[in-house]
């Protein structure tokens, strides 16, 4: 009577209808499919592999209630085969993908399905609907944290994000590598990540005096205040925390920060941390807000303005500046043979690939090389087991152990693509191995 | 024990502590909170109203399960008052709003919230969120409908959305403002939209042959037969196409289309349709999809290109021209006294308020003006009663009639403001009335 989880009906039609086709024919055998990128979206030097695990708990959950199933009968030219097999669909493959927060770079298969062609095809539009997003996401919000090194970062981005679940998604993928929080409470719910807020200017102007509000806000949330200074005037709010202090001090109640949302915040940061200290609030933090991204915090960054954190809204959660990027999913072999599409321009690497990753003396990326899974070549190995007959490997990566991982890997970033701006760019090498399947592919 | 259909914990945290606030300070008078758009983004001349339907949907299922509360009341500084408001929450106030489909600009109130402050605030996150995604993507997706008059328009989109619930919105607003149909199965299920679809080059690569993949598919989906052809070569496919076509004709298929999706669209239309046409195949219709957008579509119209319909992706469901749109979801009035912010660059008019709308001769646009709801001006006002105390004042407006008023409020728009590219901006005017409840709440 319920709803799958995950169900398998969002999808494109003609995933149904080529299994329609498959079944009818027989084509079940063993297909290979990878999720990649074909080039660097702009603005970007590497790209953060992510959404791996939601992925897999797609491919673990997914199914059709019978309720989809019967809607779906009535539907002109759906067959009874179709029916019969989306009832009884379990996914029973093999996935092997980088782990959350790997760095990679264009035509690396960052997810290798390998299970009978109709379940294969069947996962495609929704495997990239997440491996996309989330990827997009990660490689936007680790720009940020590159940026503000040692800063609080939050997750401001549920409200213009795409929907609901680009919001739950983004809350969790930002976290992993590397936000400090989310406004997002559903997501801190879900994903035990740290919620964080402030207060609003309606909050503000629904009372008669700005005085009046901070103080009512404080002594109901006495463990969490931060004040919104800039409904009226930003120094004069500064001036009013000041003054308000003592009083609260006496309560127990401690002004953990104050949040500027608009103006030039680099001059308002500075003028507000003057009026704190003189008022002797040191420990008073101050957060910047309002249409922030890795641009705009650096520039602030480098005027040494005293900002101790930002509130990251759009940028974080639909990556304004590179909202998709060019992925696909495609089939590589079948039945052990190597497949591609020779299409113009969009032509793919055949064959089932891993990507072998060596390091320079200091630890740093030094050469990636596509090849082969059957070919062994040095360097580590950055597609991992993650699921055999459909079961994973291992329990979900925690998101700590997630969040250690991505620093790691932010240590391996050459220096020059650690820019904000457009490096020469990395290109991973293709084995002798996958230029004779695709040749043979040909 | 079931999830309520709209989590009110999909929110950002400070929406709670506000509330929590207001409740110990007993701030529940009335309050009007107003959705609107701040500037118009990147290539557009005027925007779309969008989102409505599902904001009234959110507004009345929005609510809290026992084990959100749960969660809640074992967070640090969460009150007794605020899990009991949260478990009696029913939203009790009115929402005046435009009809999805009508064309809007900066500055008008899209939608109107009136009710007791802490209803009205807590709604603002999810309210944002659903308005603002489908204001971005009817206003992007109208753009294609007008580039392409007549042609077939489908949503291919929902692998690049960002997320499912993106993907869904898509498909449903795309169709609302004149799209044919989607490829989203799910989406044509929960909203009753014409399901369409083709066949993936993986389809085509998992066969050893493209003229055994092609009549494999003819005779598995007889009523659905668009072949795609650039999986290796496309005219060489569109030959293959005219040597089956007896074959299947025999068998009483027809072969409604075909499908191309690399390389010059417009050279292998006009190639491929003359393949076809010499082969006897008038009927059989060209579709071209790959990263099209409005601008393209336009151009390949302007070369007389011969395409009957176009598959558009990720410009459909992410905008990614425009994917955000500088927006708030502002306080006006309190306990009917005006309210605004003056933050610097983002002050807002304060009062609640209406949008008449006056046309000229020609049925065009020629005025509005943004007015007091108490104010009685020359022209049609925008918003109308969506509803009142909680209850809607009527049911949701069906999918075909939406399509119809959008294309009558197409037919308004001032011949400068349909171009694709900017046109000198239309811009509200602004009432005397609303010009002094702003100066009364300065």
């Amino acid at each position: 009577m319920t709803e799958p989880h995950e169900p398998l009906l969002l999808t494109d039609l003609y995933e149904l209808t080529m299994v329609q086709s498959y079944l009818a024919e027989g084509l079940s055998g063993q297909a290979v499919f990878e999720f990649f990128v074909r080039r660097l979206p702009p603005n970007r030097n590497f790209l953060i592999a992510a959404g791996i695990e939601e992925a897999l708990a797609y491919l673990e959950g997914a199914g059709c209630s019978e309720e989809d199933l019967a809607w779906l009968a009535a539907q002109p030219g759906m067959h009874a085969d179709l029916i019969a097999y989306l009832r009884a669909y379990r996914f029973t493959g093999d996935v092997d993908a980088m782990p959350v927060g790997t760095i990679f770079f264009p035509h690396e298969p960052v997810l290798r399905v390998t299970a009978p062609l109709p379940q294969a095809q069947l996962a495609e539009t929704r495997l990239i609907n997440l491996l996309h997003f989330c990827t997009v996401v990660a490689s936007k919000a680790v720009r940020v944290r590159l940026a503000a090194p040692g800063k609080t970062l939050i997750d401001f981005g549920l409200r213009r994000a795409h929907g609901a679940e680009a919001g739950m998604l983004a809350a969790r993928t930002s976290y992993a590598v590397g936000f400090d929080g989310t406004s997002n409470v559903l997501a801190a719910r879900r994903f035990g990540l740290p919620a964080m807020g402030t207060m609003a200017h309606s909050y503000i102007e629904a009372h008669a005096d700005e005085a009046q509000a901070f103080e009512a806000y404080a002594r109901s949330n006495p463990g969490n205040v931060v004040f919104l200074l800039d409904t009226y005037d930003t120094e004069a709010a500064a001036r009013t925390v000041v003054r308000l202090a003592p009083r609260l001090q006496a309560a127990g109640i401690a002004i953990r920060g104050v949040r500027i949302d608009s103006g030039d915040l680099a001059a308002h940061a500075r003028r507000v941390r003057a009026i704190l200290d003189d008022g002797g609030l040191h420990g008073t933090t101050i957060l910047a807000s309002g249409n922030l991204d890795e641009f705009r915090i650096q520039e602030l960054l480098a005027t040494e303005a005293p900002i101790d954190g930002f509130g990251i809204g759009a940028a974080a959660d639909n990556a304004a500046d590179a909202p998709l990027v060019d992925c696909g999913y495609k089939l590589v072999a079948y039945r052990g043979r190597p497949r591609r599409k020779k299409s113009e321009a969009k032509e793919t690497w055949a064959g089932a690939k891993q990507v072998f990753r060596q390091f320079d003396a200091a630890g740093r990326i030094a050469r990636d090389v596509v090849a082969l899974t059957s070919e062994r070549l040095p360097g580590t190995p950055l597609l991992v087991p993650m699921m055999r007959n459909g079961r994973r490997v291992a329990p979900p990566t925690n998101l700590d152990a997630v969040r250690s991982f991505v620093r790691r890997n932010l240590d391996t970033l050459p220096e020059a693509l650690r820019s904000l701006t457009p490096a020469p760019p990395f290109s991973a090498e293709i084995s002798s191995g996958v230029l004779a399947a695709t040749a043979a592919a040909s």
